[in-house]
């Protein structure tokens, strides 16, 4: 049997290069523990969890007419520039100065993999999390920076405590949140004050 | 300080609690190999990877009027159920036996931590996904499926060569691609031919 490339068009050549580069995404280790404290999350695990909180989660969202199909889109593809860039550690205030510039050109690289019209479609949709103006974004990004706070609270604060974190920066990381989601900011700051009280913050 | 419970409902309570559940995925492994074949897959990993391809390669779906977003939750969800019931190697002839009903018991505690409203919605959903007899259903099982075997031709069909699994019974797995999506099968159908012309399939 011969293979047959007219049935392979270029286009799907693409996508598929993308599917198996993007497969990278696995190997990039988070600071944030799995909740069985045995190992350090990646960047695919988190997507995964982040987009389904979104569903869980979107009642809670202030704007109503919310489009959580474009949020789903968007918490898949957010951390995908950190294959090149790497994770920056949110409380690490030297490594953050170039953050942006790291992951600008890792887009640069990795959406344009894609044919034209996707990358394009993918990289606006990267752009718009990171400018964090829209609803969908603002919500997204509540739920990217919610769930590393999940982990650590039930990790015994371990990346928290590790990194001598106040709890003021972790308030500060998710102040969207409040306007983005109230009852969800809520239930957020109980919890950092449960979080400092035991502890596991610093004050 | 002190909690305020009137803040955190028993609604969001059972919210946060599969939340915390479901991170028992990341520990969930998975036959295949990551393509850079380190270590093998788990299934949190698995069903990022397989929603966002649903969202790279819906164009290629028979039925134009496909519900993505649909398919998105699907497979967000699918594999919830192997957090009790483990993952069942497909070409294992004796586990799939009990697969359904391992499974099936599993939905029932894991998908009943939520309120009743999501615990149905979900249920439904994995309902419908286990049927296999909607568009939507369809097209998240032809990603669920190609996933692995894009994988394994990346990895030198390592888990395929293991186990001895011959070419038709991947392309038997793979069949409701044909309807499906059938440019994604006719590249599939070359995948295979090159993969068995290499040995990594057995004819």
């Amino acid at each position: 049997m011969t293979m047959h490339p007219c049935n392979t068009s270029e286009r799907l050549d693409r996508q598929i290069r993308f599917i198996i580069e993007i497969d990278k995404l696995k190997t990039i280790r988070r600071q944030t523990l799995i909740m069985d404290g045995s190992r350090r999350e990646n960047d695919a695990e988190h997507s995964w969890h982040t987009a389904l909180m979104a569903v869980l989660l979107s009642e809670y969202a202030a704007d109503t007419s919310l489009d959580l199909f474009r949020v789903l889109q968007m918490l898949l593809i957010h951390d995908l520039v950190e294959i090149d860039a790497g994770d920056t550690f949110c409380y690490d205030d030297v490594a953050v100065l170039d953050k942006y510039d790291r992951e600008k050109k890792a887009a640069d690289r990795i959406f344009n993999m894609l044919p034209d019209d996707q990358a394009d479609y993918f990289r606006r949709l990267w752009d718009e999390f990171e400018e964090r103006e829209t609803p969908e974004s603002r919500f997204a990004s509540a739920m990217d920076r919610l769930q590393p706070v999940l982990h650590n609270y039930n990790t015994n604060g371990e990346t928290w405590r590790k990194n001598g974190v106040k709890s003021g920066q972790v308030v500060s990381r998710n102040l969207t949140m409040k306007q983005t989601a109230p009852k969800l900011w809520d239930f957020f700051s109980d919890l950092i004050d449960k979080a400092t009280r035991k502890g596991l913050l610093k004050k």
